[in-house]
């Protein structure tokens, strides 16, 4: 492709809900995946939720004639479920894990468990250096009392940093994954603000797919229902972004999703839809990426927004660790209190009354209970206070320096 | 300025042992610290181990007047120690916290705690963009039987791919901090190598201070006796490394280090002593750092060294989730048979004997507590396989790149 004036790549982004014996028809969709990304020959596979290092052997080993070079990220306890196929030789890998990804204790959201990253891979084509990361942020469980909003804004946030800080020698930045964020939301808006990426959906010269790019849609036979009642068109929440850094332009000619069933069968690829874009790449004078000074004001505004939610999360925070370290204190007043009447009693004080030992046992077994797990609140609550209030910092230093620039 | 030649930078580096009500007279040696940082004027001041805020904010309001910009790290439970004192704006910040940093059981060791993490701020200095990294990395408790080697080795390999993934832009790179490393340990040369950072201590013109640039000395009232038996010189496991990037060239003109009780007291700064490099920048032809080529053979056996490392505590862990799933797939049964006994009884079966009702509530609170913490090990040493794994995967495809290097 050398000395070619364009250059043109096929990204594919899709979060494949592939949870072993847990996610519907997962071992046939997870085939079918593999069977259309063989069939169709894209130059960038970007995936989500590929939670099991089995599935992401067999589709490497399935894409190995056509994708021959791949990259699993390894976090959390389940996994990041973050993996990379590419046509292209990947150069250099970097894992970064977000600070902050929702409560070990909220385990019917899990997400904590899976360690939510965002994963760089660096690819050179064509004497082009692409940095690509692909991401899944926290999911949103219930959109009219998010209490996750806090950390899905740090997560973006840190994603936003980690883009600028880790992309200044590249020449094209793109950004692949389930942001679980809708287009007009804070935390987006932030992002793209942050960073300069555009939206491939917003850009795309043509565009074929689901309506407004939804990425989750009733249409879908894996989707629930009841959680899109509200939007009966669905929602778009998994997206491709980039930006040119240096002296090239990036176009996106065509952005696709899927619509349902695959090709040839009765089910989707997976409970959301693939987004397909084909991107133009061309050397050229002005980088395409630059016009973040012309929007400083706005892009002000955004991260003001966003320290307000970071805020309100910092304040809640603070008193869910003042609550537990509060119950630890009780829990080992009582304990305290125990071990005083149990002496008492060896002692020989009120021997004249039988000692109730199964109640004691029960209740200073209760309380140890409850001082383990309140301190290990404690302690979690903390290093939550810790993240948020650094990121409000963070977001204040942004702020002072937008405002400084001439 | 702006036009000269060269450019003089004094950087300061200490890790001040700054743990309010445990450390040695620990608010008269920050006070001594600020005294002298305000006497001395650096440019940069790079301080691990100042665990509290208020000792930050306190320094912060002491040297407000020479060093106008100040940055403080949060993260993890107690905080990552780390800050930054500089005369020149500071431009921007990212923390990274490492994934692996010892076992949250060992509270006598308590680096789990502290979130251990690399901070960088970003400085411009006539021009100049200079990433400056600071760090704590886990500490050495055996140098015989050291079983947070794999943990440490991780670290250094974090450290050494998040400055080369975010110092792509910047003039010069400088690293401040306390490595736990001694200097030819494999971690330090894995840092060296992977990112072609040069040691001040082994660049410097003119030297000054403890005998073999040491830092842990026998002599200084706080540093335990007992430890440093094997090494009556003392050890040397603080660092200021550098490099140039672009077209520019650092020299160590001179590397101090303090020497037991500061002037005009009885007493040292801290545990450790300071490290001091007096630096110059200069604009020139070639960059000084660019010489990692030229020695990729050495480097991979090194990049092979520290993946054996890695993969030895791979193996450790691999056991220890083992045992721990082992465990708590016991205590589960012990539990199931204690219902099944309960229900037994309840069901009229052995009603001839008595039901020893305080045993039985004993042991089922003795299981039920093996259970929920052989689960949570369980969950943390699968965290640490995949981290592990996750990073011998990197070192391998390291030394793949290192082998097809032309």
């Amino acid at each position: 492709m050398e000395g070619e004036p364009t250059l043109r790549l096929r990204v594919f982004d899709l979060n494949c809900w592939a949870i072993r014996y847990l996610s519907k028809r997962q071992q046939e969709r997870v085939r079918l995946i593999g069977d259309t990304l063989r069939r169709e020959g894209f130059d960038l596979v970007l995936l989500q939720e590929v939670w099991s290092e089995q599935d992401y052997s067999d589709l490497r080993v399935k894409l190995a004639g056509c994708y021959p070079f791949s990259h699993y990220f390894r976090s959390g306890v389940i996994g990041s479920g973050l993996c990379v196929f590419s046509r292209f030789p990947i150069l250099d890998t970097l894992l970064y894990q977000y600070s902050l990804n929702g409560y070990p204790y909220m385990l019917q959201h899990g997400d904590w468990f899976c360690g939510k990253s965002v994963g760089l891979v660096i690819i050179k084509i064509s004497g082009i250096i692409f940095n690509v990361y692909v991401t899944h942020l926290h999911a949103e469980y219930c959109r009219e009392k998010d209490a996750y909003l806090p950390h899905r804004l740090v997560q973006a946030w840190e994603l936003a940093q980690f883009i600028r800080h880790t992309s200044k020698a590249a020449d094209v930045v793109l950004l692949g994954g389930d942001l679980n964020m809708h287009p007009e939301d804070v935390g987006i808006r932030l992002l793209r603000g942050w960073t300069g990426l555009r939206d491939a959906f917003a850009e795309a010269t043509r565009f074929e797919g689901c309506k407004n790019g939804c990425t989750l849609v009733p249409e879908n036979c894996f989707t629930d229902k009841s959680e899109l009642l509200p939007f009966p068109l669905g929602i778009r929440i998994d997206y491709i972004l980039y930006k040119a850094i240096s002296s090239f332009t990036v176009k996106c000619e065509e952005l696709k999703t899927t619509t349902g069933p695959a090709l040839g069968t009765d089910i989707p690829f997976s409970d959301h839809e693939a987004v397909m874009a084909t991107l133009h790449i061309q050397r050229q004078g002005q980088p395409a990426g630059a016009t973040l000074g012309t929007a400083d004001l706005v892009l002000a505004d955004v991260v003001t927004e966003a320290r307000t939610e970071v805020g309100v999360g910092l304040r809640a925070a603070q008193r869910q660790r003042y609550s537990s370290g509060r119950m630890a204190v009780l829990a080992l007043l009582l304990l305290l209190l125990q071990a005083a009447a149990a002496l008492g009693t060896l002692a020989g004080l009120g021997a004249e009354q039988p000692f109730p030992k199964l109640s004691f046992c029960l209740l200073a077994f209760l309380a140890l209970g409850v001082l383990v797990l309140a301190a290990g609140l404690h302690l979690f609550h903390t290093m939550e206070v810790k993240m948020l209030h650094g990121t409000e910092d963070q977001m204040w230093m942004a702020l002072r320096a937008l405002q400084e620039r001439p």
